[in-house]
């Protein structure tokens, strides 16, 4: 295998290794570790002559993994956030905030099949309680696996009472690589709908059955497939070249080359900054639907069960990393976040900014992913200036 | 669940019980039974004052099934023979050759992978040692399934010994109900034809990758099958009705909705009564293969590993059936097969022919396979008139 695999699910031993080695280098820097009911961990610095009551300015990520993933997802965000705290207690910077650095738990949904799960807890979105239940395929619950590992902890962070927020994160594209900057300012996180179309038709014998009078599931989920790509090209082109919508999943029912399929289930993946395009986005793959429902013998359900609205990050932590990159000298582009990071449950409690390092190639989930040492110092560089410069206000 | 269900892979104890069932209802019938080594069964009635050493007329069909089958797919063919053989039996016809009933073994391929198994055999299509050492998921041999169910004979049926043949099988589509005909007489049986497909994109994030420079593999694979459908309709609409193009198989890798799909197999299976349309939608196929690759960022490439060539009936089976349709005053009506049969091998070493039944709706490996009572006596009654017939020349 090329690259550096890493898998580090939540509650398994390597998440045990992985969160004790970034316990050992908290307290190693002079933090206060403090770890939370759903494993949230945080370790906080409170600068010399600080009220240790006054509302902080935190940073982090996670450290779970997707299944043989890469070793920046994550981590850069959690490493680069204590090596900031480090430049600035060796600065004569004079934070007028305690730092937090943060990782939160199962970020990725691997393991427990919710994304985000951890900041979902933080910003009181999801119950302590109902984050613990969650239950892995083999049946053990969130509970049982912190317990396992030695890592449920009490209470719960509260990121409502942070000052401000930022998270560092790989790209997961190319425009920083394809301009040759060493950090990205996220702007807006974009929403994300998961919809579901269920198109039913009749299977059949593909030999004894003409081709007339057919209700071949697969060719209509195909024009469907189609419409969906050419109104995400389309929109891109006239409106919102942030937009993108991606039929991801297609399973076919009997799925046997020599039987007409009967039916077939998409999973599509419709995202944008602003929710008008994900509205019409959603119009046109039920207009599709439709369509292929008119002028074939088929039947089609169209579902919605993921929704989330698009995140405009605060114009003050944007600002400030703008401003960081200028002191720093390094050169810094405003950009759209195509993906869906803890930062974006942050950002509906407390100011937040999230700063993109690049990506080779844009490769992510996968052992190949990544980023050059000079582009994580770099963008680590910016991170510090902007958190130096949100403790001293 | 509606309908008669029937599950009786080879070598199972339901197919030992259905195999004694038929031993001894030939045995009953005064027919003399020879099993040979790859579990074909044949009882042969040599009337009185024939040398037993004429060529015989023989018919049959398969009691082998789909798991969850229909209960007519096989046994009306094989009990219809049987029926046919008594109705003469009993007349005062004075056939001039001897009359075989036969059991093709694994004609459904359903256990051991290859279909018309028995029949490749009795035709010299495929040797006896090959047969035998075909194996079922679970590692079980052909020769042992057969073995367990004491069905391993001795020798092999030769099919080319045969004078002529006559297979009844239910029709599996709706032309005979459409048309209220009793019987089907196959003019020809469609080549089959299984190309794969194989389309490579790249897999990568559907959040952060933007619709341009995308090469999204399901897109591609989209519009190959629209293509291939759009063909056939052409080659029905311009020069040969029976022609049929299906993709049935769609896999897509990795399959998750946030993910733009790396890679899509497809499996499309082509027919017709033609050789010349299987190879006008194959070269349909390569095209759309090869303009996708042009149109978009992927690669494709073509195999056909399953060819199997349109056979014709014989024009005397075929003559011999429409005769006896017009003697019996039954309605038959002159159509094609779409499905492949044993009769397409025996085909290949005898004159042969096919007839059908209708069968409700044209649902076949079903429940709810059905043919009425009625259509079952009055095509057997044709068969045991062209039987009749063929064996008094």
């Amino acid at each position: 295998m090329d690259g550096h695999g890493r898998t580090t699910l939540t509650g398994t031993d390597a998440n045990r290794r992985a969160r004790e080695r970034f316990v050992d280098r908290l307290e190693q820097a002079g933090l206060d570790v403090r770890i939370d009911a759903v494993g949230n961990i945080v370790g906080r610095w409170v600068p010399e002559g600080v009220d240790p009551s006054t509302a902080p300015v935190a940073t982090g990520s996670h450290l779970d993994s997707v299944p043989v993933g890469g070793i920046f997802d994550g981590p850069l965000g959690v490493y680069g956030g204590l090596e900031a705290v480090r430049a600035i207690q060796e600065s004569d910077r004079t934070p007028e905030r305690p730092i937090d650095v943060v990782c939160f738990t199962e970020e990725e949904g691997q393991r427990f099949g919710n994304g985000l799960l951890g900041s979902s807890v933080a910003t009181g979105q999801r119950s302590v309680d109902d984050a613990l239940a969650f239950e892995a395929d083999d049946g053990t619950t969130l509970a049982d696996a912190l317990d396992e590992i030695g890592f449920r902890g009490e209470g719960r962070i509260d990121a409502a009472e942070w000052d401000a927020w930022l998270e560092l994160h790989p790209e997961q594209g190319t425009r920083l690589e394809e301009e040759n900057a060493t950090a990205g300012i996220v702007t807006n996180v974009t929403g994300i709908t998961h919809c579901y179309l269920e198109v039913n038709g009749e299977a059949d014998h593909a030999g004894s059955t003409p081709m007339p009078g057919r209700a071949d599931a697969l060719a209509a989920a195909s024009e469907v497939v189609l419409d969906v790509e050419e109104a995400a090209k389309q929109l891109v082109d006239d409106e919102s070249p942030s937009a993108v919508g991606t039929v991801g999943k297609a399973v076919v029912e009997p799925n046997a080359t020599n039987v007409i399929p009967g039916q077939v289930r998409l999973g599509i993946d419709i995202r944008d900054v602003s929710a008008d395009s994900i509205s019409m986005l959603v119009d046109a793959l039920e207009d599709s639907a439709q369509r292929v429902e008119r002028e074939r013998a088929v039947e089609t359900t169209v579902s919605r069960p993921y929704d989330v609205p698009p995140e405009p990050m605060a114009d003050r932590c944007r600002e400030t990393l703008v401003d960081a990159g200028t002191a720093t000298g390094l050169n810094t582009l405003l950009m759209h976040s195509g993906a869906a990071h803890d930062t974006m449950n942050v950002a509906r409690v407390t100011d937040a900014g999230l700063l993109f390092a690049p990506s080779r190639d844009g490769i992510s989930h996968n052992p190949r992913e990544w980023t050059e040492w000079s582009d994580c110092a770099g963008a680590t560089t910016v991170l510090a200036e902007g958190l130096a410069r949100l403790a001293e206000s």
